[in-house]
């Protein structure tokens, strides 16, 4: 919904952002594809080329979240323009609508996160593209323009993982404290323990330190825009997903047994947190560009200082 | 089947040690409670109550693993016993055969472990003990001697966990390595990229250092015996949970999405792992009676000094 | 000085206070002891006894910063009463003035720190009282008040601790890049090395997670006080030590031998960011007080939404 | 002397070694440079000259350890040759043998590790060499064979490096449980604390696996040569300073400040530890040729397979 809002012509507002907004239909969002390696994200293949007032899409695409709900009914798909740009590494992408009904697209399977589908919220799937034509006029802003779109989408999309993040970890930390204080060992409630009780700490601080930085990363967002939160942005999806998934290890730890099972939501969503780790591009290539930026940074300070 | 081999009168042996060992059926074992730490083993709840030359068993047991397989036909009980020792914490709990077709065994329902149901194996179940009869015969070793064989019966077990998880640990890094050889990013290989390129020679140090304590630890046990073995079985048991789950975590992480998926096994040897470090005793505890033993091998070190 | 400005009479202030703050003499704090486990502080055992309007004091102090300074002339003293509040484990200890030149105030020796003695500032200092007589209105607040006094100083003097780590370790990042730079290996600068590119994030990521920790604590000190900052205070105390000590480990290592020789202030800095973890408190005892605080809000988040 | 032994000839080990062995004279080894990052070996600058029977030295060394030693008659200096095969980078390298007395042999100054100058042993030293002649027939080996020397030689002397590590740490461990069972804090002994109690456990598991993986190397080295055991020497070099600065830590923390002083030999330890994570070539650069070997074996088991 937010590539539309921020980059649909009025026409494809119309025809899909409204009946969005009105929970009608449902939309996904096909990027990651399972051939390449797409964490680094201009190594994907799925194709678009010209033919006449349409394109035509072939490729394949998966971890759709949302693809299996029957409301699903329109996809934005991220192709490789044959060309376009084709010098420029960033810019032979487009972004495209894709109506699910469209001949060709196809609902390979769905997926699962560390054995759990998912389902209720219509899972992950694979989706295959065969030889699918739209209209031209399905392009988001422009052949070439993927990356722009990228840029400007999943930066805030980021944020909103990590303060869920965070949300989940103050969750585990309770049931962590409340499984604490309702079981006994070796003749002292687990939280008298003392490394049970240092966990404790351990993971308000990394809760702690995670809800600052998120809060700073969202102002900054906020008040100067997506480019200037985008080490910080950076930085707080390294931490989030690695904080909660400490936590929730931890919350897990204490439970035994039961916390492994489906008796408490820790399995599911230790699922949710690792996966934060490797989503939206994974931590290793946001360190990598952290550290470009604070180069960049330390340089400006030192030749500020001359 | 240890246990048996181990513990088993010649009746016993005869009755279920010999059809076990010509699989024909298999057996159970149920030892952790839902309603209590389990960690601390003399917290067990499960009841034992002499009825002539009857003992009937009341209570609630989970994490049978194999239970639900229908070859499953004989189960040990570890129940507390309501007139044997009341004053020594560790001289209170039996073992006792139970044939699973004995009314009152109830089958309740499977575990799952991080979403998955191990259904191949006979899953882990939950099984309610309602007013079950069996012989007085169907004890092992006797009445109050279940932390005996306990301690006889989880080094070695234990140590073959550890094992495993070694072997899933090598094939880990196996297909780590194949994926990071396979995939490219930002004009390299994976392999190429320093900190995964790291990631596999930390895993591989990770690997040798926990084979060499298990075979040491394995060394000890053949040739000292268990008691000899409990400081080390401790040792590996708390390194080789923690090990794996590190190393999967890294392979996972090289697969991106693909390593939490089914696609390949690491979700699945995820969740082996990471219950490693919870089943046969939490870490906490073995760390716990590690420094217990290190600070009396200290302390006799200082005496023999002087 | 904070202390006599918090908690002085009129008169003492004038006596020391003034001098103090025209810079005219300096003043050193004796509050660990060198043969009890002072992280209890309850077991400090220098003693004071009333002897008419003076109290004698006796006992061994050690740690106490700028006391070899020349311009030292007033200590503050943690002692133990022996008569007052023999039931209170928090109500025998008191603050006393005692002036350097004292009868039986000795200045043992200096103490070093990883082999630095920190003779700039006057030392860390081993300083013992041999029956010392000073005046009954020396005392600060009143007999049995030292536990009150501590709590009152210790807050804000931990948090000044942390924003000197918090300034260390950028000063440690700085330098780390700076030499990141200028060196090159392998046909590399050392910065294009992926590991080291990723430490230089994870130092950013650290700082930043502790400099908002700390300006939070500092907010809700300044705003409501300092018994409403007391779980903060105890959460930047552990997080500064530790990320300090972690970022200027990096830096060293980058530097290679360079970095802990005297050429850099890295091992210097070191020293100081690792007795963080053990100076005001070690880590582990605010672990535990962060637990309590941390269990007891958790219960009350509860009541509240029954 | 591990260097004339092997690589000496019978004239350089009459004249050198001979006296060496009745500990008459001392020796130094001059490797690292100030001026390059070291860690690439190749990046070594100081230069050799050939003049008709003579060589020519001339460049920058530090961290000659023992240099200072009045009793060090004989240097070995690693140079780089401006004539020999210029297109290998691993050809351009020499040993020679300098004596200390040679007009150009400069002491510039001891350098500290910690602010400890290790005086006792002759300090670590940085030397200049200002146009030092010396026979042509002091060359080991050959020209352009430095590395071969450095290959031969550096194996086993990371092993003993390493051995010392894991004695250290023994005694470090040794002091911490001392420690841990003579003080006392919140009315237990430090021991009792469970926090306390998981580190010695902790570290008892961490040495018993860098004993058992040194053991292993110098197993290979002694059965198997240099060359095979070259993964396994790396192995332990990355484990075995990481281990002991672990150990050493926690010996520390739980010393409190005498911990960090000079009353105990932690501080002093600690260094030592320290160093050895970027002496003889710092942990990042093996880890890069373990992953490298690493690589290399498990495509070999992969084509073994086929």
């Amino acid at each position: 919904m937010e590539v539309l809002h921020l980059y649909g012509s009025e026409e494809q507002k119309k025809q899909w952002l409204e009946p969005l907004l009105r929970a009608e239909i449902r939309s996904c969002f096909c990027m990651t594809e399972p051939d390449v390696a797409s964490s680094d994200a201009t190594n994907m293949e799925c194709t678009l080329q010209r033919d006449k007032d349409h394109y035509i899409i072939n490729g394949k695409k998966w971890w759709s979240s949302g693809a299996g709900n029957p409301m699903c009914k329109i996809a934005v798909v991220m192709c490789r323009s044959k060309t376009v740009n084709q010098n420029d590494r960033h810019g032979q992408h487009s972004m495209i609508l894709v109506p699910m009904d469209t001949p060709g697209v196809k609902k390979i399977r769905p997926l699962t996160v560390f054995g759990q589908d998912d389902a209720s919220h219509g899972g992950h799937f694979e989706v295959h593209f065969d030889n699918v034509r739209v209209p031209a006029s399905n392009i988001l802003l422009g052949e070439g323009r993927g990356f722009e779109i990228a840029q400007g989408r999943l930066g805030p999309g980021r944020l909103h993982h990590c303060m869920r993040a965070v949300g989940a970890s103050e969750y585990a930390l309770e049931l962590l404290c409340k499984r604490a204080a309702s079981r006994q060992t070796f003749g002292k409630k687990l939280y008298q323990h003392e490394v049970v009780a240092h966990w404790i700490a351990e993971c308000r601080i990394a809760i702690e330190q995670t809800r600052l930085l998120a809060l700073h990363a969202a102002h900054t967002l906020d008040t100067k825009g997506n480019k200037a939160a985008r080490k910080q942005i950076g930085m707080i999806k390294v931490v989030a997903g690695r904080m909660a998934s400490k936590v929730v290890d931890c919350a897990i730890q204490v439970h035994g047994g039961a916390g492994v099972s489906d008796d408490f939501p820790l399995a599911h969503m230790y699922a949710y947190a690792r996966t934060l780790r490797l989503a939206d591009g994974p931590d290793e290539v946001h360190l990598s560009s952290i550290a470009q930026m604070e180069l960049r940074d330390q340089l400006r300070r030192m030749s500020a200082k001359l």
